[in-house]
């Protein structure tokens, strides 16, 4: 069933439907009085909704089932890349987000080719919320991800400083044969899992060229764990969506 | 270090390069007496070589070092899915070589909208062989996965009978909360890798409107184990990724 993301809570039973999602609804769906879909709210509550009334310009429907579901992983990971080339970070937003991502921050690393600047980087931002809502409504997300910039590292580093966890994806580490510093992290943030807070977890990864050698150092001051993830040498849109699968994998399924 | 696959295994201390080994090498690379380069036979050895000599159409190099790696998983993996529309076997082919598949197996499956003939099929295993080699020389891989094609999911059924597992990704699975037979499989998997010899998983995946309950059906007959990959929806070209990096995780990292 499609699912669409609304800016609002829903506390009535009955509602007019907000201007986009009606166009959206006419338009794509081609939605009639009785076709059903799925919208979530601020509150991330999924809930089934009916067409009660459509006329040219407006449309109101009805709450007719909660569908009390939890999709999301049991905590909350940002992805963050440095800047790679073409639409990289289009994809990494798009599959990211299937994977359960919550947040992607892109910023400028040292071996980026492709550079943002700060009159850049809004309107890229926009175009890859998008996809993020679209990929999210796709794979029957609960929340939309959040997307941001930062010039540097040293401030992508500062924007994830409360983080619960922190690691970087280090080519090095894995050719040097590391194995197992992602496992002993996850089950260490499996241990300290609770229902009434979840627990962030920021995974950094490098552009094309992967970090310099003073990325790296920036990485053990701050106490950021440089982690291999498997022998094979992974792109830079891909990698990410290792570290979530296994994330996915050692929390919900293991 | 740029890594290309030859057709035969290295004998000797110094060898003439293969007529496209040469192309690519002086073109792509543009490459010089002294320039240096991996090269990884059927044998599956990887060694460093040099260029000792290169004259307008052939060119000898040297070897310098036998680099005794080993980056593939510790099982084979067969991926089979069901035929996509657009480009997204490119896209199955290119990540999952990267993230350590052995062999892929494109089928037409009851809802795949695209569908391939026996005529049109050779053009688009040509086309994603090369892709597959493509990727696994950039992702440093000691193989060159397989492609195939099998006009239905019996056949493709049939030439996965030897495997040693067989799992299907299904989303009913999936929304059914069902959790733990990946992991399960994965440990079982684990408990019997021996160094002598390599066990083979074979993972099945739908076109993007997944698998017809008949489909299902079959599965459950030829014993083929059902399984969710955690609660959100992936795309058909998404799946497939998230089985290699819990096997890599699984049995690589843990």
């Amino acid at each position: 069933m499609q699912r669409y993301f609304i800016n609002n809570d829903l506390h009535t039973e009955e509602f007019e439907l907000p201007e986009e999602l009606y166009h959206h609804v006419m338009t794509v769906m081609r939605a009639k009085v009785h076709t059903k879909f799925e919208v979530v709210g601020p509150d991330q509550q999924v809930k089934v909704v009916e067409l009660t009334q459509v006329t040219p310009n407006a449309a109101r429907a009805r709450v007719i089932k909660d569908l009390k579901q939890n999709v999301e992983l049991p905590l909350n990971v940002t992805i963050l890349c440095g800047i790679s080339k073409a639409d990289k970070a289009e994809k990494i937003v798009q599959k990211g987000t299937e994977m359960g991502a919550s947040k992607f921050i892109f910023f400028n690393s040292e071996r980026s080719v492709a550079r943002w600047d700060e009159k850049k980087a809004p309107k890229k931002l926009s175009r890859l919320q998008k996809i993020a809502r679209g990929a999210a409504e796709q794979a029957h997300r609960q929340i939309i991800p959040e997307l941001n910039f930062c010039p540097s590292l040293s401030q992508a580093l500062a924007q994830t400083s409360n983080a619960s966890y922190r690691l970087a994806a280090y080519e090095e580490s894995a050719k040097a044969g590391e194995k197992s510093k992602l496992a002993q992290l996850l089950q260490e943030a499996k241990k300290h899992m609770t229902a009434d807070k979840k627990q962030e977890i920021a995974g950094f990864f490098g552009p094309e060229g992967g970090f310099s050698p003073e990325e790296s150092d920036l990485f053990g001051q701050q106490e950021v764990l440089q982690v291999g993830l498997g022998p094979r040498i992974m792109r830079a849109e891909t990698a990410p969506l290792y570290l979530l699968a296994a994330i996915s994998f050692s929390l919900e399924l293991e």
